[in-house]
């Protein structure tokens, strides 16, 4: 199995660092034989070559079993609206490239930290959300432009029946075999792309009478999720509404970082923590590598097929929680200072 | 004064019957005269007249001093995408006709109901958010449209720049008012729309020298705004974003029945609930009629600075509170069941 490992901005660095070490580990420990290759993405590609998705680096992509990727993103250009090339067009340049349509994020809490959240405990136990977000539609690959001598900007929310079928196929076979429970957050009392998504929805349940469906809007489906989690197990949504609740969500796990994704689709799948490029803490290695620990997971049972080994990851997760370790932005006041680690030392 | 009240669908009409009422009581207090109206509006205008927002409603809003208004919606439509005429769209083209772009929603919890949120008490304790939501822009009034006989549809998210202007500067003037921060929400590294809103934000930002700004993007927004509530003071954003935030918020005041807001812009102010109209509970006395209440405090001082008579208001929900008096949503284990009252009792 090849496996390019694509660090990206920031924090991304450190992270798939140890992702790759945990790889290694695997390989070891299971008698695998991986391959590794490097590639450039984001910021840090744009510093090297002017391109946020180079061409080598997509050629990469394409040839690969599987793709660890940390993060992208950089001040600098949020900062400056009018710049033109942004780390963040290499991101979707690849999801589009590989039509990688179909981000899945698991939210589930690790019990030795009900208390890293905002959220209240009994409020959280037992929640475990399975979310799958459309990724390579919506208002991120629709038209855009300035008009009116740029005092006047638009995006376009777009979506094709097709593109919301397969994805939401994707969710009513994941909720068949979790507790058959499926609910689509939409817009639809506004959005006629939202209408579009819903009837689609409407028209796929009868193949799934096992499954019993909910249509909830953006807003309630933002205010339930902190609510009342456990109401949640299976959802679908688009683009830009599944990157606001699953960024929400992460505190149902606790912290971001500890939340992986994968993003899968027609071909080579790719695996990621949902936090950002932090700069703030890049290079002090203090980042919490555990998201790209769990993307491996995902990596080795999605994308593999290699459940023992998955197990063996979260497992191993679970077993240094249980011991009390912890990185800062998971660790609370009672945890003892020798208990906090940096991020290699958690790798 | 004038006062029309608009209880439009739903639980709508029981909790602006408590909200008139509470008017009448400060009238007499305070030696007012107030008049009142009434008009239709939502699916209960559909029902009568064919039409969400009737000609004879608008006219009777143009000359009112101030508008109570309840909710809109009916589950009808929400289960039928193709519906032509939506009780949605005369909540929407009220917005436009009457000007209302600014939507402030004050977020405050009473100590009392620290124990109703989900989030944890220490992390609620303290906070306090007025959002500034643009009310008549972005993709709630953009062109969209069904293409490829009915396969496609899209969305447009559109804002000029004296839109994105206006409801900034009341951003900032209220920030002065309070601790001097503005958190910006948008997507500016993704959409070109958020782009030109951080433009305009960046460009006023040296008017108000003594004014903080931040910003984030909508994600972010959505994680921190429970991880952390008291890192924000005055948010201003986009309507969809806008939408979603508060929505979010209301669980930092313990619940959605506890949320009022008022509607400004260019002539009458609405003052509303943030809450829906709630179909499931309609009819049974059950609804919480604060958040209609608390819109009337709004009412009082923004469109009339009647600032006492708001604040004795404010005052008695506080009391009433203390007392130990709760309606079912915002009751736990703890409440003794004879005090937990109805919508009327409430009032
Ligand atoms: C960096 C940004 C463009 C990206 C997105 O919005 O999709 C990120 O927030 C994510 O969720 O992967
Ligand atoms: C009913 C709906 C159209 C409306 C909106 O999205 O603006 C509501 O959610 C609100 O916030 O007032």
């Amino acid at each position: 199995k090849h496996i390019l490992v694509v660090p990206g901005d920031g924090i991304g660095a450190e992270v798939t660092t140890v992702g790759k070490q945990v790889l290694e580990l695997i390989a070891q420990l299971f008698d695998h034989d991986f391959t590794y290759d490097e590639a450039l993405i984001g910021h840090v590609a744009i510093e090297a070559t002017g391109s946020p998705l180079p061409e080598e680096t997509l050629t990469k992509m394409r040839s690969a079993d599987a793709i660890l990727f940390g993060a992208v993103g950089h001040p600098k250009y949020d900062n400056d609206p009018s710049a033109k090339v942004r780390p963040e067009q290499g991101l979707l340049q690849m999801r589009k490239e590989l039509g990688l349509y179909a981000n899945l994020r698991p939210i589930k809490l690790f019990d030795e930290l009900l208390d890293a959240s905002s959220i209240k405990p009994e409020i959280l136990r037992g929640a475990d959300i399975l979310f799958f977000r459309e990724l390579t539609g919506d208002v991120y690959f629709g038209k855009r432009e300035r008009l009116d001598d740029g005092n006047t900007a638009y995006d376009t929310m777009i979506y094709s029946k097709y593109e919301v079928e397969r994805i939401v196929r994707k969710a009513f076979e994941a909720a068949r075999t979790r507790s058959k429970k499926l609910c689509s957050v939409d817009k639809a009392n506004v959005l006629e792309s939202s209408r579009l998504w819903r009837e689609v929805v409407q028209a796929l349940a009868p193949e799934y009478p096992d499954v019993t469906v909910e249509h909830q809007f953006i807003d309630a489906a933002a205010m339930l999720l902190i609510k009342d989690p456990k109401r949640f197990d299976v959802v679908v949504t688009g683009n830009l509404f599944g990157d606001i609740l699953t960024d929400e969500a992460s505190q149902i796990a606790g912290s971001m970082g500890m939340l992986a994704s994968a993003s899968i689709g027609d071909s080579t799948g790719v695996y990621e923590p949902i936090h950002g490029s932090a700069h703030d803490i890049t290079g002090k290695g203090l980042a919490n590598p555990l998201a790209s620990v769990l993307s491996v997971a995902l990596l080795l049972d999605i994308s593999f097929g290699f459940k023992a080994e998955a197990q063996a990851v979260i497992d191993a997760v679970d077993a240094v929680l249980k011991a009390g370790y912890r990185t800062r932005d998971i660790a609370n006041t009672t945890t003892s200072p020798d208990k906090i680690l940096g991020t290699q030392q958690m790798g």
